[in-house]
């Protein structure tokens, strides 16, 4: 599932932006769908080395900060 | 809007969790908003510094690059 272009496209909007291209909505959707999977990857270790089999908010926070 | 928790867990999901809490749904998608506005607010300022009122893809990678 992709993140929605509607959303993606209201983060810009609240950023200030007059006007966007379709083409940029769709390249911030791709670079944070990446940033999120690299956040959830490292969050994914951080629990395995606290010894858990569940992703938890501070394996998350631990991935932000790392 | 925000970003949907479906989404946001299915890119948990991808990166290989087995089990994660609601909670860290919930800050992921916090953290993705949060990178998500600092890029388009950058892409913004790429966009004036270029001479434009509309943001473009190459603000996008300009801004995810610097």
């Amino acid at each position: 599932m992709k993140l929605p272009k509607a959303a993606v496209e209201r983060i810009i909007r609240n950023a200030g932006a007059e006007r966007v291209s379709g083409e940029a909505v769709e390249e911030l959707r791709s670079a944070i769908e990446e940033l999120g999977a690299e956040i959830a990857a490292d969050a994914s270790e951080m629990a395995d080395y606290a010894g858990r089999k569940t992703i938890e908010k501070e394996d998350i926070d631990m991935a932000v900060r790392h």
